[in-house]
This record gives C-alpha cells, sequence and structure tokens, in this order.
C-alpha cells in the first residue's frame, strides 16, 4: 500500500474492554490501523476509543441501536465520510464480525423473539456487514500481500455442534458459518480473503479470577490477546495460502 | 398404540405431486397414518390429497398463507381440531418439516429480503414447527418400539458446506442442521426421535427425461419414493438404534 | 435375480453369538440370503451357523487364523468354491465388514504391535475383503433394485472423532472410513454401493443387565438386531438414494 | 527458556530445498532453532543443511533408510546424541512429521505393498515420532509461552475427505489426522501442543510456472514459504490458545 493510503480495520462487537474486540482493535491500532469500533453500547465503544487514542492510535466509535439490516448499511457510509485526524486517505482493508446475541435456554423456554434476535445478530447483519465489506474492498487495489481485504468472523464450539441449550445459538452460528464458507470460496479470486474462527472454551476475563493467578488462568481460559494475535495472523496470509477456519482453545480444555 | 388410535403425519412442504412431500404422505398413509398435508399452495395439496383420499387412506389439506412463527403454531391446532372420517382417536405421532425456499444467486445479488425469507422457511418457521411438534409428542404414550414421536427434517448438501450461489440457502440449511442437532440431543431421553436427512443429488422428475427411461433415470436422480422410504425407515427405527443423520444420493452422483 | 440365484452375504467379524455381526446373519438368513460367517474363533461361529442351519436358513462357518491380506484374499476363494446345500447358484451380493481390534490405552502404553495390529484388522484386511468383494460384484448383473453388490462397513464414534486413549482404535477406524469413501465414490458408477454405519454407543448384553430389564437398557444400549435391520435396510436400498454413512445410537445417549 | 538453552527443531520429510519442509527448517534456524533434518534422501537434505549452516544457521541431517517404527525411535536417539556447533544445551522443542508416502491409483490397481507403505508412512512412523517427541517434550521446562513442545503433522484435502484415486492415501491421511487429535486432547494439559494444518492445493515449486510468473502461480498454488509461516505462528500460540487445525488454500483455489 503506498504510504499515503492508512488501512482502516471495522471491528463490530466492541463490547468489554477485556474482550475480544477491543484486544483485536488495540492490537490493529498498534500496527497502524485506524479503527472504526462499533456497539451498541456508546459507554463501552469509548472506554477502548480513548485507549487507542491516547496511545498514539486512530479510533473512532460508532455505536448502533439495532442489527437491522439497513442499520449495518449505514454504518459503512459513517465509517467512509468520517475524517481521521491524520492526513492519509483512508480504505477500509480490514472487516471483523464479532458481534453475537443469544440466549441459553432450554429448548421449549426458547420463544419467536429470542429465535429473530438471535438471526438478526448472527446472520441478517452480517449478511449485511459482508455486503458493504465485499463492495468497499472490491475497490481497493490489491496490496503486496496479494489482498484487496479481509473479512474475519467469530465462531464458537456451536458452530460445528448444536446441543442442548444451544438450539437457537447453534441455528445462528451454523448460519453465519455457512456464510463465511460461501463468500470464502466466491471471492477467493477477487483476493478477498474470508475466515473465521472457532472459538473453543471460555474467554480469560480478568473479573472472575477464582482466586486463581492470570497466568494459571490462562491453562483453561482464552486470552482475548491471544485471539487478537490469531486474527492479525490470518490478516497477514499472503495469497498462496490462505486460512478459511481456524480453531482455538486453551491448552488444558477438554474437548 | 391400542387399535383405538391412529397416528398422523403432519408433513410440511408438499408441494409438486412428484415430490418428496407428498410421496412421503402417500406412502405414510398406505402404512396407515392419517396424513395432515401443509403448503402454500391449496391447489397442489388438492391433488395429493384425493390420491390418498381415493386409494383408501385419510388425508387433509391445510395450506398455510406464509412461513410466520404464529402460522405454523396455528397450523398445529387446526391439525388437532380436525375431524376425521374414521372414529378412531388421531395422535399426531410423525412430523416431517420439509419446506424449503432460498434464492440461488451470487451472493451480491442476494437481497436483505431473500435472506429474510430464507431464514423464515428454513429456520424460524422450524423452530415453531418443532415447539409445537415436541409440545404434542410428550403428550403421547411411549409405543412398542420405544416412541413418543418422530420429528424429520429435509437437509441437503448445502447444509454441510457453503459454496458459490449457495450463501442464502446455505446459512438457512446450516442453521436447520444445528436446530435438529440439537434437538436430537434433548430430546432422545424423553423417547423422542428427532433425524434429518441430506438429499445430495437432483430429485426425480417424470418432466425432465431428456431422453432417457425413468430406469436410466434413477442412475443420477433420487426417486422421491425412496427418499420416501427412508423416513419411513428413520421413522420405525427402534429406541436402541437411532439415526440422526443419513445421507441419500444417486448410485451414479460423483461426489 | 433369477430365482435360480441365491445371494450369499459375507460377514466378518462373527464374535458372541448377541453381537452385530451375528444379529446381521441371522437376519439375512431369515431374507433367504446364504450367509458365509468368517472370524478368527471357530467355536464363536458354530453357534451361529448351527442357529441359523435349525432355523431354515444356509450357513457356513470359515474361520480365519490372522488378518493378513493374503488370508482375506484366499478367504473369497474358500467362499466362492463352498458347496451350499440347496441347488441355486450363489452369487456374493452382500460383503460386510465388522471385525475389529484396537487397544484401548493411554497413548504412551500403546506399543508398535499394537498399532500394527489395529491398522491390520481396520484397514489392510479391509483393503484386501474391498477388493476382493468388488472383484466379485463386478461380475454380478445388476438386480431389480439396481444393485451389483453391496459393500458395508461398520464405524463408531472414534470413526469421527479422536480422543484420550483411542489414539490407535481411531487411526484405524478414521482409516477405514476414507476407504469407505473412496470406495462409494469410485464404484457409484458400477452399481455398488459402499456405506457405513457409525455405532455411537454401547451394544446391548444380556449379559450385563445391571439390574435393569432388557426393555429398558435399550433406552441407553444398542440392540444388535436393530443394527442389524439398518444394515438390511442399506442393503435394500434402490439405486436412485443410496446412503454412504448413518449413525445409530440409543435413544437416550448424551452425544 | 534460558539462554542457555538452544531450541532444536526436528523435522521428518525434507525433499526438495522449494517443499514445505526445506522452507520451514530455513524460517526456524533464522528464528533460532536448532534444526535437524530428516529424510530418506541424505543428497537432499545436504543441500537444505549446507544452506542453514551458510547462512548463520545450525543444522545436521539425519538420513534414514525407512519408516520403520525402530528406525524413528532411534532417530531421536541420535539428534539427542548430536553434539551442535554452539555451546548452548539443546533441547527438542518442535516436532514437524511432513514425511508421507501414498500411490495415487484407481483402487483396484493398489496393491498390497502399496497399503502398507502408505500406512507406514503415514500412520506408524508418525505414532513412534510423536511417542518420542512427547518423551523429550515431557523433560522440557514450560517456556514463557506456556509451552514444553509443539508437535505439528502435515495433512491434506485428503485428511478429510476420501475420493476416487485416493483410498490409499486418505485411510493414511485420515489415520494421520486421528492420531493428531488424540495426542491434542491427551497431551494438552501437559503443556504439549499437538496441531496440523490441511494443504488444499498443489505447491508451488520455481520448475513448472506454465508460462506465469511467481508473483501469478502464487494465486493457484500454496507457497512452501508461507506455510512456513504458518508452522511458525502455529508454533508461537501462547498456552491460552492453541490451534489444532488450521487450512491453507491459494486464494483462487475452487474448494
Amino acid at each position: 500500500m503506498s504510504s499515503a493510503i492508512r488501512p482502516v480495520l471495522i471491528v463490530a462487537g466492541v463490547g468489554s474492554p477485556s474482550g475480544t474486540g477491543a484486544a483485536a482493535a488495540r492490537l490493529f491500532a498498534r500496527e497502524g490501523y485506524r479503527v472504526a469500533l462499533v456497539a451498541r453500547s456508546a459507554e463501552r465503544l469509548k472506554i477502548t476509543k480513548d485507549h487507542i487514542n491516547n496511545t498514539g492510535g486512530e479510533a473512532e466509535a460508532f455505536s448502533i441501536n439495532d442489527y437491522e439490516y439497513s442499520t449495518i448499511t449505514d454504518l459503512f457510509s459513517r465509517v467512509k465520510s468520517h475524517t481521521w485526524p491524520s492526513p492519509a486517505k483512508a480504505e477500509i482493508r480490514v472487516a471483523f464480525w464479532n458481534a453475537s446475541n443469544a440466549p441459553f435456554k432450554t429448548f421449549l423456554d426458547i420463544t419467536e423473539e429470542d429465535i429473530q434476535e438471535t438471526l438478526q445478530a448472527n446472520v441478517i447483519a452480517p449478511f449485511s456487514f459482508s455486503r458493504q465489506a465485499i463492495l468497499n474492498f472490491k475497490e481497493n487495489e490489491i496490496d503486496e500481500r496479494g489482498r484487496r481485504g479481509t473479512l474475519i468472523f467469530t465462531g464458537a464450539t456451536g458452530s460445528l455442534r448444536g446441543n442442548t441449550y444451544t438450539s437457537a445459538f447453534s441455528a445462528g452460528k451454523f448460519g453465519l458459518r455457512a456464510l463465511s464458507q460461501s463468500l470464502a470460496k466466491e471471492f477467493g479470486k477477487d483476493n478477498i480473503h474470508v475466515a473465521q474462527f472457532i472459538i473453543d472454551g471460555m474467554i480469560l476475563s480478568e473479573r472472575t479470577t477464582e482466586g486463581k493467578t492470570l497466568e494459571e488462568l490462562k491453562d483453561t481460559r482464552l486470552n482475548p490477546e491471544s485471539i487478537a494475535e490469531a486474527i492479525l495472523y490470518l490478516t497477514n496470509q499472503d495469497k498462496s495460502a490462505w486460512t478459511w477456519e481456524l480453531d482455538l482453545r486453551p491448552s488444558h480444555e477438554k474437548w
């Protein structure tokens, strides 16, 4: 990429500052990306935005009210029309859908609203997000690693197996996995990389240490910073060897 | 089952009389089931209904206007309040979701409406259908093969792999597969059997013979009568050996 | 098939009379098949052979000393040169590989001999068995269901997932699954049906009833008679709708 | 790791200098690993060995005559007793099984010897290789990323799907995949990371350019240097987020 261009990461699903979305935002900011932070909570976005801007990066918060298809379409317009502090031209180069929303209930407790909200966040919004990302990527030049853009999704064990308590969640996550595989096959030839990772385990949170040290907890919990490194690795793969799906779990996880 | 009880098959997605839904309806009718035929086209339903009623069976048509969650809930009320010709008590024992609705388009041609309709027919309506089926099955006695009821879904190659042109279809079919697996795991202990089959190939239609005999065509096309036999086999498995997923393809299919 | 022809089932891995191999032998005998019983224990074979011959069927025992490739090749010669009691011509129409042999040990306890024996029984012998079955099937006429022959393998949960204690067993069973899939794809066009089923759970044995009735046990154990029915169903599928893989588990199995 | 320790990579299957094994050897050498190069061709090993030693690294060639279980056991003794040029203590920290050997033939052309050689290289030798690697790793201290050692296997599309012409190859590669999954589950709790990657496509070779530039070829061929980067990434994952399986394919690959 020309030095007059600065790449933008758009990351949707930036919840807790100790979550995966925020960790990815901070890591990509350190790597020189501008970061468009997206979530439904403006308050939470502010923490990550301020952190990045206070440590030499460029971040902007784009809160959304819902996961409507049109809301996501508008989101890209908002990001594209944003004026970033530094003068370089902005190009959306990486789009990361990390948002989810699903109940964990026995099947007979799942309501119509539950399943609709699950599909909205896990399938419909990602269709819109993917469409906008791909339309934007198609305008980009192919860079030195053979990429026009990278579209990444967060999956889970529930993306691969339905189970008791996960009928709604898995219906959404299976659907998202289908989308990511279809897109990987359709847009690879356009030098657009679509990938997803499968989180198989609980995320490390500094709030629930159960009397263990952080280091001990990493035996059984996924560190969001490590997940962020996986995302960066996927993003940086050159066009000759692209991964579609990568699983991640703590070393001591029983699976 | 007591001879004073006559089991009901409810089959949704009875399109062409030469399709899978109609073939299953006819086969189960011959096996002594009353059949509740469900589709969005009242006209098509009538052909299969008349055929069954004219050949010694009992069938009724229940047309629906859409795949709304509440429409499917109402459907079960309509089926349960129906008065069948013969005097035996009716029990819904088998529920078969064969309906689908999805566009085959390149990703960028898929509209918001496309994806919503696909999810409505392939995920939301099946959630409602499954809920009603299971609530009904739970009221049934365990029969001589250890069953309270059997819930069957139609899958496709697109249930297992996303591909170019199938992003919406596969999102729906992956979601449906997740539902069926979750339900199989959750309700097996209640002696409710949940299964799905995977259709890997084109269905035989007598209209498109391509100059071949029907017998020759069966090398490369799935005969709906044979699919119906698979459904009957799944239904009749005793509780000690239940199948969740079974693939079906023509002998000469390249896969 | 002409009435002057009587089909032969060759079943390898006929252990306990209360196992899957023996149950399949008895069921196919009742369906009119002659049965060639194969196992390494002549004593066990005799029980099943006598049962079939005493109940109107035709069975012969073919004991083998090992799972060497050449032993299996010879086996088919022995079966083909056997003179059956009734005058009809014999044709090997169904071949069922039910034999297995694997240690369940932690990885570091597995010896070179363990892994070699596992591969011998689960991969090398089945390659020989498949070769002979297919060469024989190719000589058969296509019958009224579009088949020249059916080759069936027994799989397990360990065919799909490696796990602690199953490194050798799964290496063998994964290998067998690969063989069965390759053969299904290569010989379908020759009207040869290759299938496998996945046993996910423990087999019912009348010896370990744990104080439960046989009927109660069927909630959590696979009845070999029901597995045999699955094999018969697979065998009888007509050429327009063939299954490659079918899972079987007890209704109350947690999976 | 203490600076008085220098890690060793043992890589088996170092064929062509333009292959994956050699690329991994060079990359790990640049990262500070000593490299034990293993293959059946002493001549080919020498090229990669000389390259590494001439560019500031430390490599030694260990040719083997066959893939016998005991040969692989001996191999580790040879590597451990080797005196490296620099004084730091050697620890085997990464073991990479990249060797394979399989015929691509129609099933009926596969001989007993073919299948035995395939299993020897793809299953039996890896069992021995894994055993020695794990026994060695267990002696290592846990390093700053939470690892005692990393064991990596090369897989292929044939690891996931059997196909025409691949019955032997897939039997071996499925078996290897089972081994890697079993080991990942069994030894994660000991901080030993077991992973495999799936190569889905043809490897880039500078000899067969088909009139295209190297850059163009990377659209449709896997660059071994990029595969090596994937191996390094897997090796460097910290214990909180380990990948078991990662697929790699060229951007324009149709899959």
